[in-house]
């Protein structure tokens, strides 16, 4: 293989971890540079992502495409094996949708019911399992957003599917729950066990022990939602 | 011509003429429905639009997409004639990082500018010159954001080529000028100059005077950013 395939990521990141779960599952080798996202940035990260100057970047022949849902389509589009998108212009459509929505309403719900002052907590933690509940209905009974296959939705969502989880047990606050959101819950088993995702997720125990750090800043103001 | 396409918009709405206009520039003949945004919205946009509830709403043969984003994205897949999106994959992948940029960083970041409380003005206009200087250099010496042609990155700045000035001038708030942003200035001319966009832009005076309403509400403190 002589053409670069790069991914500058943090391990931890379910972001950056979209787009290396999206080259696995294309089988599409690649060369994954870890960055220190709460020490200095690379030089090389400033160069490719000077708007965001975040991960993920991705690089492909020297040219680096930024923001993961971007870098998905790219994926998709130069590597057709596999494809994470469908292939009808409405149910493409009906995937970028729900990606979105993750990313617009879902994620920042969720971390604001994790990360946002005590008093708050009630009124955000409904408004992140409205948008849970929101989400669940895009599954619909299937066993995957993407069908029977893992797609773009199932990709965006990852962290609903493992870090979510994490999160739950080390602060206690359960979002999502088999009382809940059932459907929700069975589709995030069925997601970390799929074996593509299974071996390319962050060690379980590094993962917990990287939230209690984060609780930990929470605590003492360092993190604010 | 026997297919459905319609769209569900609001005549003053950015987001809505984002779909028209793609429309417009393909030769794809609609149907067009007013919404009452700030009535009671129609049974068939909350049907069609149950996540968000808002317009735009686009409507083809009986399936509806919400999100003017993704709407574009699904126009340009199957409407191929004067297509909005570049063929090759990482400049394809660069206008939707703008398009991204715009909606994520940008639109926000001029309203906050507009509506927010006096006392946080200051800091809401150095934020929003900051985004409109990013988005700027994304022009890099062309006449549109799409090149010679309009495009993409284009149509999801409308509001920077016509709205922003109209708000300028009835609050006297001059975020883009020709000292500050004189390439944006000068695209923001090229834009709403195009044959296709001036025809199916909302009409200057009406535009205004609908300002003037928005700043009364925004002055009773009706509007917060």
């Amino acid at each position: 293989m002589s053409e670069e395939v790069k991914v500058f990521g943090f391990w931890s990141s379910p972001f950056a971890h979209r787009v290396v779960l999206a080259l696995r599952l294309k089988g599409v080798p690649y060369e994954y540079v870890e960055e220190n996202i709460f020490g200095n940035k690379s030089p090389l990260l400033l160069q490719y992502n000077p708007v965001h100057k975040k991960v993920p970047v991705f690089l492909h022949n020297g040219k680096p495409i930024a923001e993961s849902l971007v870098i998905l389509e790219y994926i998709d589009e130069v590597w057709k094996s596999n494809p994470i998108l469908p292939n009808d212009p409405h149910e493409k459509a009906t995937a970028r949708f729900w990606a979105k929505f993750f990313d617009d309403k879902c994620m920042p719900a969720i971390w604001k019911a994790f990360w946002c002052p005590d008093d708050e907590r009630e009124k955000a933690v409904e408004e992140a399992c409205g948008c849970l509940k929101t989400l669940e209905s895009a599954l619909n009974g299937k066993r995957f957003f993407g069908g029977e296959e893992i797609g773009f939705v199932d990709i965006a969502a990852n962290f609903v599917g493992f870090w979510l989880r994490t999160i739950q047990e080390v602060t206690g606050l359960e979002l999502v729950s088999a009382e809940k959101f059932p459907d929700l819950l069975k589709w995030s088993d069925e997601f970390v066990k799929h074996s593509v995702v299974k071996e390319s997720l962050p060690p379980r125990d590094k993962q917990l022990e990287f939230n209690r750090v984060i609780v930990a800043k929470y605590e003492a103001g360092e993190i604010k939602a």
